[in-house]
């Protein structure tokens, strides 16, 4: 794994979700405490609300996702069973920052997109490499608090140990696609999940990729 | 609301969770059985892996998500208080399919779109608009079962009725943006929820958006 001290861009703006600014939990009543998954009844006060809501939250771990790039400008895909949607999908890779006292050192969040890449995809940023922050994204936030970090990973090389998932992960390979192949598989719903989609918007936007 | 046989593209291609090619939910012990989400523990047999793998799902109603389009190309956003992450963030209209019992109908799926257009936004599709289906996304796959159906509603209009939202929900307004600044917005991470991100990653991805 590159050290932390590899160069990046300076810093990144991180999602902090607090009280302040009008916002305020009135009461929470803790509904399911999971080690995957807690769910609360919270009443909040809101801003823009004259009377408080009561709402439904499902909390979650921060996570990273993460767009593999080679030197020669294409992009790497995994392609990993989910077992809740009970597909086999192809994807960016991901994984949740399990350091959850930590989970906003910027260290704890850089050093989780190295791990996710090298256990994923067998890969690690190159000597010239460069881990681009593309922000965030809120998966669901209609129930959810869980947010993902966004990052390219700019001239990855193998490391030749090949990837080492999790024991409960399955990932079943991965392979490398042009931009024009990634435009392709996400027009033609080939490319179905929020990690991937959010990344690719973001580098459209950016105009990092046509 | 416009008739629901509404020019729209013919058909779409819809969302199954169900066992089969390899797949098989061998157990299934709910342990939160919620008004607006089920937890369970689930043992699944994959396609590709030799033993069982035992996991946590977060069950969730599937969910629509629109791409207004204006008679000019300008895009509509809503702003809107989104308790569980503490933020008023802009975003495209968006909802979930209430009649669960038909959750798969085509017309459920298109009638909650127009719905939300209405409700959240007080637009509807012009005489000669189009809703044009974009596929769909799973908003985190890695827990949850939740998908969202994607549509970009070209032409649409104002009723004169104006939004009129749930009770429980908090939209402070609704606002036109040109592609260029919905590009900017994404660029710059002030559109943060997978839905837009989804819909707007679909967008460029087929060319119906610089």
């Amino acid at each position: 794994m590159p050290d932390q001290a590899h160069p990046t861009t300076a810093d990144f703006e991180r999602c902090r979700i607090e009280d302040g600014q009008g916002w305020e939990k009135l009461s929470v009543e803790r509904v399911l405490d999971h080690r995957y998954i807690q769910i609360e009844e919270v009443r909040y006060r809101t801003p823009a609300r004259k009377d408080p809501v009561d709402w439904t939250v499902a909390r979650r771990k921060y996570a990273i996702a993460v767009a593999p790039m080679l030197p020669d400008g294409r992009f790497l895909l995994i392609h990993q069973e989910r077992y809740p949607v009970q597909r086999a999908l192809w994807e960016f890779p991901a994984g949740q920052i399990d350091d959850v006292d930590n989970k906003e050192d910027r260290n704890i969040i850089l050093g989780t997109v190295h791990s996710e890449l090298d256990e994923e995809t067998g890969h690690q940023l190159a000597d010239d490499g460069e881990l681009i922050p593309l922000g965030y994204f809120f998966s669901s936030q209609g129930y959810s608090d869980e947010h993902v970090y966004l990052f390219l990973a700019k001239n990855v090389i193998a490391t030749g140990k090949g990837p080492r998932p999790d024991a409960g992960e399955s990932i079943l390979g991965c392979r490398a696609v042009s931009a024009n192949e990634l435009s392709d598989e996400i027009a033609n719903n080939r490319i179905v999940d929020a990690n991937t989609l959010a990344l690719y918007a973001r580098l459209c936007a950016r105009g990092l990729i046509n």
